[in-house]
């Protein structure tokens, strides 16, 4: 088959679809099942196709699809999956394919989503469950359009190891693929559009936003309750609890059944819990044990090789998902558990199934890698779905469409700043990530990273192997408290930002690229040639990293141990501090030294923060909470808070309040804030009287 | 298509072949074009089919070749590429992908060979010219002959993140592919067989087992008489100059053309240097410079991307290897340049041509790559073949089928004690492999790695980017001096080591698992839960590391910077001191602190070393060398003395001697050394008279 014309039909406002040769029974968006937001798609402006076509190009060469992407001079290229030690993957190779990060940016990580958003405002999305290989401005043809200049080693000091290269191009390992162009008039609106196809992002439960503490793996019912009032002696914030595998009868493999002398009463210690306004999450990974009693009703539907013993139900399977959907709802959900933190469906490729599995469905061992993450992820929500009932879990694996589903990948591996690249990364490929803290070193550590736990999309201390508490070092115990109360107190501005999310498919947690005015490129910085350690003297690339905006207001810029100062990079528009109020600056790179007590966080100039008090867990759902409302700056502004009940479906229904809040200067020139009565929808769960904090003195 | 009765057909002796699915138009040995050493091989003793053929599976399942051969509990399995930090891979998974090494064994590495020889005395290579993954021992299946035991981890402490695996299973991406198993009593055998199927092992130019220096990029050709010149006033070996990139008009991409400024009479040049007895070797990678007279006339004939600017010549075509050929030959062959060093034909990914390249032969650009080392080995080897001179070389990648291939691999890695691991874990696996040395931190580091490169089958200081000398650091001159001419002295037993690889398939430095008695097993140490930084409490294997034996008699045990001491796993029989002759030891583990002057190297017990004078060259053709014969321990012994004109390849026609000599006890039961009269064949290059040494005090 010779390079054909793609034929691109406009299948939503701004997305165009492709497909090249034959079509696959299975891709990463039919194992999403995405639903895309029509009317959310509809709202965004028009625009048209925003590459040229010519240069695109398409070939199926035994058995294997060939695609080409151009590229000019001066773009950059984001997403390409749950990176984290590098933003900008122009210049990059990829092989795209499901596992643990191994501590380089290779492609291997728990949500390969082959989907780049371009700083030129465009999107592509490979939709093929396969390995692909992905050459990110890399591969140079012999009849490129834009060659690189021909240079002499010998002789010419500039010659480069990577010369420049005009085209992204990507092998599928298929002999057929869908592929997506996404446009938008900024790359913000490339990902909006993206995640709004995906179904808009996921509005998690208030509780969702709260603390939640994984305990160690051997607790009991009792040992958690005692974990639990503990909380409550130290005045700390908690919502959910994370129950890690001793709850069963056999984890590694898992029967996914109670263990009966550690939880002698499952419905009543999930009861007691849920009567303190803790929720419950369950530790599992998806590979059954021959010892419990889903084995010999999943054997037939697994697949040829196990997983520490336990066989891998194939979940392409209606009649799979219906065996463990019966088991979890009988053991699990019926009693009130909320949601799961499903581990290891990402990899090590030494316990995980091998690729030379088969599974029932036909589904290869690769395709099922690739998307395993994506099938959990979708059988799960669906449950708490027809309960009416929104959780807020952990996964290990995802990849593209998963913009919907109400899971936050978190992993093993602990460096805390590329714990932030990651969160950072997410945006692009409409994931979420958290930089759970587990141990540390010292108390600066535990410190930094609880400051950034705390901003991030979960709140969480995983103490499965530890039993660190957020007290461990009592010499910080006051600033992590308060690190964990000021996210309480910024719920509503937070859970506004999820709503965003959802309606709009900004992300909440989002990097510096997707702001307007963010005019800052990464910096190639010349190769020095050492024999030994560098002998192509390639070169290095400086972007900016370690801060990221939460919400549409707020920069965080977090400190990381052993750090006293930092650079940060201020986006057009003047910045003022959080906690001050103070101007910090406009368009410029500031260094700060914030001292330890706090993480640096930056208010845009006009911005409107709905902050409520402080508190331990989020509202119940006929509770009303207080309203504090900051403005920072010396201009006007304006924000609408959303709510909705917190805990069920219904705002997709139309069931949330949207309340305009202005802050405006009076005659006199002070500001001055209203609430524009009266509230649109309902639920509305904030009390009437609000506290105005001016917090910029002008 | 379902699982398959394999017909296994017995090739040649102890050697079987099974095809699977479809014949595929390249394979790794179609590449190497090997010829079996058929006579070689009926030498060897017959055996029955090593593997219970119920217990082997292959089917082919959606254009992929799914394969499995059993494993038994206590089974070790060695090879599966040029692995840098492990012998033992059973356990492990490797991507088998021809690449440069970055620093984990991954199965990417510059020969990842697909072939495993297993403690139980068998042999497996896959022929396949594609990225293959093999479990080693890895996958578990739900119907496994041998089920790992069942375990909770909750509870037991015994859970093990790998359960034991009773299968090596090997996914090939096509729909086909060729199977050999190799028999043996021995694991030796099997990797005789190995190598004497693959034609038999390279036996080098006597001059190519001297020193290699590799001077500066940049250098002239006065550089290079004046660099021959220094060589001389310090005394010092040289055999061979590697005259690097700067020779051409144009480097990285390259014209193979002469640049005239530093090098105005290239004929004059390498005669000049022929004329000193030192050859000359030129640094090449195979991409083709826009600016060269080749460029215009290959470029129909290469890939549709380019390394470097450079374009890709397609070596499967006759016609792009005449063009080749025509040039080289012109340009080098026919002035005495005598072989290559040809760089970069292994990776990396990002200046390699992309797997999604498409090749005017149609061969994928995977396959491309998995045989590209081959290829280029097998043309220039010809080339030489066919002026009857032999080369010595370097090349940056092979596969299987390579042993008889005049060329030894390199890297840019410069991990001392890994470089050690590569060398030995080429033994089985049918390469040869050069930890050159190229610059140290310190005096001490310098003299180890020195003492190792002496050690190996090319003793090469590559000074391309660090102008280094082997007087770097005076104050360890004498002591590099006295190991470069101890190599010098060992020639005589070197070259018949070397003979031994060629017509017995024996390699000339080898692994400690090839000798005969050597028992001792890599051991599984219990990994420790680490929430961070071990989280499935993995276990780690300690092997015999860093010792390996030179032809039959000498244990090498290298040194590393900062080691004072070291310990050395003795195989059965009686070991001696090289430099003393006194016992060490007899099947055990001893300590040894041999101080900074010296290598230490153990002799077999009745091990006779034959040597010659101190000298820095080798000899010319028509030279005699005096032997000097050195008997170890206190058992008689007998040495098989091979020697040929030692650069043609008219040995291959029957022009070569070998002369026996043995130490005996007489009647007083002193030792005595005999040559056996009249010497069988010639020519014999050593002088008559013979001064014995009896190492050991008895």
């Amino acid at each position: 088959m010779t390079a054909q014309n793609l034929k691109w039909n406009e299948i939503h406002n701004g997305i165009w679809r492709a497909k090249i040769g034959n079509e696959q029974p299975i891709s990463l968006l039919k194992a999403a099942e995405v639903k895309p937001d029509t009317e959310a798609l509809d709202n965004l402006s028009g625009v048209t196709f925003p590459l040229d076509k010519t240069k695109i190009s398409a070939e199926v060469i035994n058995g294997k699809t060939y695609l080409r992407f151009p590229l000019q001079k001066e773009e950059e290229l984001y997403g390409l999956g749950l990176n984290f030690k590098t933003h900008n993957q122009r210049g990059r190779i990829l092989n795209l394919h499901v596992d643990h990060y191994g501590n380089g940016d290779s492609g291997r990580t728990h949500a390969p989503v082959p989907f780049y958003v371009s700083t030129d405002g465009y999107g592509v999305l490979i939709d093929a469950a396969n390995y692909l290989t992905v050459y990110a401005g890399t591969g140079v043809r012999v009849d490129a359009d834009e060659k690189p200049v021909l240079r002499d080693r010998n002789s010419d000091p500039k010659w480069e190891a990577q010369p420049y290269s005009d085209a992204v191009e990507i092998l599928v390992p298929t002999d057929g693929t869908e592929v997506y162009v996404f446009g938008g008039k900024s790359m913000l609106e490339v990902v909006q559009r993206y995640n709004l196809f995906s179904g808009g992002g996921y509005l998690p439960p208030k509780w969702g936003l709260g603390f939640t503490q994984r305990v160690p793996t051997l607790f009991s019912a009792n040992d958690i309750l005692k974990e639990v009032a503990d909380f409550e002696s130290h005045d700390f914030p908690l919502d959910f609890i994370g129950v890690e595998p001793g709850w069963q009868t056999m984890s590694y493999p898992c029967t996914f059944e109670w263990e009966e002398t550690r939880f002698p009463d499952p419905q009543g210690f999930v009861s007691t819990l849920l009567d303190k306004g803790i929720r419950s999450n369950l530790w599992i990974n998806p590979y059954v044990s021959p010892v419990g009693s889903l084995y010999s009703k999943v054997k037939p539907l697994s697949g040829s090789h196990t997983v520490w013993n336990g066989i891998v139900p194939d979940l392409m399977l209606e009649e799979t998902r219906n065996l463990l959907k019966e088991h979890f709802f009988e053991n699990h959900l019926k009693i009130g558990v909320s949601g799961y933190k499903i581990d290891e469906v990402d990899g090590f490729d030494q316990w995980l199934w091998p690729d030379i599995a088969t599974f029932p469905s036909g589904t290869s061992a690769e395709e099922m890698r690739q998307v395993y993450g994506l099938l959990v992820q979708n059988m799960t929500s669906k449950w708490f779905r027809e309960m009416n009932q929104r959780t807020y879990g952990l996964v290990r694996a995802s990849n593209a469409g998963a913009s919907s589903f109400p899971y936050v990948i978190y992993n093993d591996y602990y460096s805390h700043k590329d714990f932030i690249t990651a969160l950072i990364n997410s945006s692009f490929i409409g994931v979420l990530w958290t930089p759970e803290v587990r141990a540390s070193k010292s108390a600066e550590e535990w410190l930094r990273r609880m400051q950034t736990v705390c901003f991030s999309p979960m709140a969480m201390l995983n103490a499965w192997a530890d039993g660190t508490k957020p007290w461990s070092f009592p010499e910080v115990e006051a600033q992590v408290r308060d690190v964990a109360q000021l996210r309480m107190r910024l719920l509503p501005y937070m859970y506004t930002a999820f709503a965003q999310y959802h309606f709009e498919g900004i992300p909440p947690f989002r990097a510096m690229q997707l702001l307007e005015g963010f005019s800052f490129r990464s910096k190639k910085i010349e190769g020095k040639l050492d024999g030994t350690d560098n002998p192509y003297a390639g070169h290095k690339t400086k972007e900016v990293r370690y801060q990221y905006m939460m919400g549409d207001a707020i920069l965080v810029a977090p400190m990381f141990i052993g750090e006293t100062s930092r650079e940060v990079v201020l986006p057009k528009g003047k910045w003022y501090d959080f906690y001050t109020g103070t101007f910090v600056g406009e368009e410029e790179i500031i260094t700060i030294e914030p001292g330890l007590d706090n993480i640096p966080l930056f208010v845009k100039n006009g911005s409107i923060i709905p902050m409520t008090e402080t508190r331990n867990r989020a509202p119940r759902t006929d509770e009303k909470m207080d309203l504090t409302i900051r403005h920072y700056g010396d201009i006007e502004g304006q924000f609408t808070l959303y709510d909705d009940d917190g805990v069920s479906f219904d705002f997709e229904k139309g069931q949330f309040s949207q309340v305009e809040i202005k802050v405006k200067k009076d005659k006199s020139g002070q500001f001055k804030g209203h609430i524009l009565k009266p509230e649109k929808g309902k639920p509305y769960g904030y009390n009437k009287k609000v506290v105005w904090e001016y917090m910029t003195q002008n």
